[in-house]
């Protein structure tokens, strides 16, 4: 048998978020891989051979999958939302990039899934309607100096900011200082929304503002949209608002 | 019955890309209602009203949605990728906004998908793989100018740049100006990818750089990725190279 790896994703949580190419190639892999919250998800069959890391060792994790490939496995290397957006399609091309020649003829291929922001905007309305930015706000790879730049440039060009990765344990206070940075570029009443664990049983998302952001807790689970100054909050009779970002913008 | 609405996301083409969720919605409408090219890949049953608009109708698209949904209809609105991202939901939430009130009170959702950029990006390798930015090329609904800030900001954050409808019929040099504007900022040698009917029969990927982009062609059908100062490409002995945006920066 030829080896292959495939880098898939699983979508933000419910099963029901998932395409049907990825299903199709978690079922058809010898071998599932991955971090333990995503592999837990799944139903292996009894033929599959199931390898469970731990978050922090993605280059490792990338490494072991390409191994097994090169050995003839059929891999399914699973990652949360969508795997090229901070997720482990990166980690694999590093790996590759890095790794013996033999790597780069593989056949790797990445099949890609619903992302966070998309989840989280769908449950919120339409807030990434118009032009916006992803930015992961964990500075273990970054600068923090850089995370700052751009979240000033972003607000400068009126982007919809997506933050990943918002607060963990080790650093609670980012996402309160990136609300103090942007509150210099935007108004007070400019719509932030916090939506965690979006699609599973404890989902929570809430509807805010820039100025009365910063008490809101957020952690791994917790995708944050800021809205541009376009962003609208519709009131609506029973429950939180509708945001959105209207398609057009005016000439003034 | 009680109607209701939901923007529901097709992926960017093959049924596979589909989620589940997106399938049992419109599997468990009563009326479809979407631009021709998106309802064509649909096979509705006997029972479903299918509705077919032209693609430049999106808020009298939106607003006949919400008057089916007021009707008492069960609505599936479908859009291809992800309706939330250059898609209808936002021309819904515009509707809803200007609308009369009790269309506040109706039960709207937005299913997610995947959205183009993605599908690209898991094509090419994992370009998209650090922070990055989406831009609408399209100045029907903002002006240029407004556009022209946002590259260049986007430029100067070092955002990976993804580019939605980057040239049309009407406009077919956006995109040859977008290319010669990034050119001030960024290096001859950056990596631009543009990705043509993902997933379709007729699928066309094209990676070149920077400096050599300006002759290629683009059309609406096509996703355009500029990379960031990071982006790298990793030749191949078969076929193209790929092409990722490591997760780590470097402090300089």
């Amino acid at each position: 048998m030829k080896g292959s790896l495939t880098i898939v994703g699983l979508g933000p949580g419910p099963k029901d978020w998932m395409t049907g190419a990825a299903t199709a190639t978690v079922d058809a892999a010898t071998d599932i891989l991955g971090y333990e919250a995503y592999v837990r998800r799944l139903v292996p069959g009894s033929d599959q051979s199931v390898h469970i890391f731990d978050n922090r060792e993605e280059l490792h994790r990338a490494r072991r999958a390409l191994e097994l490939a090169v050995e003839g496995r059929r891999v399914a290397l699973v990652s949360g939302g969508d795997p090229g957006v901070f997720g482990m399609a990166a980690a694999v091309f590093e790996a590759v990039e890095t790794g013996p020649p033999a790597w780069r003829a593989l056949d790797i291929r990445v099949e890609p899934g619903v992302t966070g922001m998309l989840a989280a905007a769908a449950r919120l309305g339409a807030p990434l309607g118009h032009d916006f930015c992803a930015i992961s706000l964990s500075d273990n790879l970054k600068p923090w100096t850089l995370i700052e730049r751009r979240l000033q440039l972003a607000a400068e060009a009126d982007f919809v900011i997506a933050l990943y990765n918002p607060a963990s344990k080790a650093r609670p206070d980012q996402i309160v200082r990136a609300f103090q940075l942007l509150r210099h570029y935007r108004p007070d009443t400019t719509p932030v929304m916090l939506a965690r664990a979006v699609g599973r049983p404890d989902e929570d998302i809430t509807v805010t503002t820039l100025g009365a952001a910063g008490s809101h807790v957020a952690d791994m689970r917790t995708l944050v949209i800021i809205g541009s100054s376009a962003t609208s909050m519709i009131p609506r009779p029973d429950g939180r608002p509708w945001v959105y970002t209207p398609r057009s913008v005016e000439v003034s």
